[in-house]
């Protein structure tokens, strides 16, 4: 074909954004080793991703310390004596935490960048906890971070909402928004549209658009491919696709996609073959029906979470059931 | 939203069909109950869908018949047999198999429609073998059936082979002409081109554009549902995506996505969890990494599916490095 085909060239500024850890510990409240989360680093660095987001800054004033693996809090010095060797400059990864609005003491718990592990804070947050998260993006700013603006749960509020929340973040000195599907529901002609409301809004302040997919109709992959071609320039991915429930798009599959040779899949290959599949043994993560079936209806996985839990986890009729009665 | 969503509309003139048993029966060759074969068509008819799928008009000269189950052959007294009951004006569901090029005796194997309980053949073939295609298709369209023409492998053929075979086809009496992403190696800009292609190439026909995608890169049902975007009126599926290699779209994705009523989900669910999930504890089929890797190669799944047949299937790396030395 003498035309270039768009699927064999490559956008430099495109960066990946692993968050194996981060997404990944709402299975297991945050309780990975810290072998694991070393592997998923150094897979990272081998693979020549751009960032990896390690956890949460949860408050420990709100949730107690002993319920959770030490990934739900980021503590600074675990950060520091897990990464001591951590050099952006050297390996081009930088590190990341998530801050949600509403659960996160970011007053205290964020620290000077340059005292910190630590390159970027995305900021998520719920429609009406914009002003929160607007506050907490200019600290992190002012402190010297790179800052994301993820809006959850966008399939549930109102245009106006979402309207209403890129106008205010805009103003911000925010260096991405992200498009978040939560509930895994977003339909190609969906994500068309809200990248065009949400580049739109962004126009002419020099904001990246985000893209982070869940995996409940399969469709997290061909999602993320589509912010891609749209013009997205940070998608956020998970080894073997760990996550919530269904889980996010599979990092395997999105630097198969990518054409920057800088990019090398072999070592996320074999963190799927030495360590995440392993993790099968002991959590779920996946596209089952149960998942499906919540995102095709616009549902929190809550209930599917609650059902693969049980006892007739596979009575996958009997989800249905209830899920279809109860909407 | 005052305007209209795309997705929360729908097409009355688009066609589901079912070929879990067809597609299903490459992993085991062909060796299902006439139980689950039942259960299957009992389904696709309370599920509204419009075609199925039941197995290959293989030729019993060619193969052996001890080797494979009843699906390879579809015998008419077998048809007459366990359908004793089908009309399709009654249930809406019609039956059709599959006759590829080469491979099958088509002169004896079909028979008059009126003699039988198909409705439809599908002929598939590669693009060398398109001029028995074009007999076929004409023979069985005399002998009174709907005809389909699916041309496999595509995505390792030149656009001059490709345009050269739509010419052909287009000249048939088929009533369909299917875009069959053989290796699951198609991405969506792919997809678009070749939709263009394929319409462009049948207009004025009046024939219909199909789908026929397989799971390797967890784009089945992303691309399927391309395809319909951009017109495709027949579109391929399989119960929980049962079939060769990585399997294809899964029915219970592509129910949930299509808004015409006359679909319904919860046969689909019950056929899953009575029928699908236990056929899992004696056959394998998914997005696995090797199937990933060989979909992003454009490879044909046979090393993959061999790989996982052996005993270092879960070694990813092993089957990394051996097809990049490959290729």
């Amino acid at each position: 074909m003498a035309e270039t085909a768009p699927w064999i060239t490559y956008r430099p500024e495109l960066k990946v954004l692993d968050c194996t850890i981060r997404d990944g510990g709402l299975i297991n409240n945050h309780q990975f080793s810290e072998e694991l989360v070393r592997a998923v680093y150094d897979a990272c660095v081998a693979a020549g991703i751009d960032y990896m987001e390690v956890g949460y800054k949860a408050s420990p004033r709100l949730h107690k310390r002993s319920d959770f693996g030490l990934w739900k809090f980021c503590d600074e010095d675990v950060l520091n004596r897990l990464f001591s060797d951590h050099d952006a400059d050297k390996t081009g990864l930088k590190l990341s935490v998530m801050a949600d609005a509403g659960k996160c003491d970011w007053r205290e718990q964020i620290v000077p960048r340059q005292e910190s592990k630590l390159d970027m804070i995305r900021v998520a947050f719920y429609a009406h906890q914009v002003s929160e998260a607007v506050e907490m993006i200019e600290h992190a700013h002012k402190l010297g971070y790179e800052t994301c603006a993820n809006l959850m749960a966008i399939s549930t509020i109102t245009e106006l909402e979402i309207d209403t929340v890129l106008a205010e973040i805009a103003k911000t000195h925010a260096d991405v928004m992200v498009i978040v599907d939560s509930f895994g529901n977003l339909y190609r002609e969906q994500v068309d549209r809200l990248y065009a409301k949400y580049s739109g809004a962004m126009a002419g302040t020099g904001k990246d658009i985000g893209m982070h997919a869940h995996n409940n109709l399969q469709l997290a992959f061909a999602n993320t491919i589509e912010a891609i071609i749209l013009g997205a320039n940070r998608v956020d991915a998970t080894m073997g696709g760990l996550g919530r429930g269904a889980g996010n798009c599979h990092m395997e599959l999105l630097l198969g996609f990518l054409r920057n040779p800088k990019f090398r899949l072999r070592p996320v290959i074999a963190l799927l073959q030495d360590h995440i599949e392993p993790l099968k043994k002991t959590v779920e993560w996946g596209p089952f029906v149960p998942y499906n079936i919540t995102g095709q209806l616009n549902l929190h996985p809550r209930a599917a979470i609650q059902f693969r839990a049980g006892k007739e986890k596979d009575d996958y009729v009997k989800f249905y059931d209830q899920v279809v009665a109860d909407i």
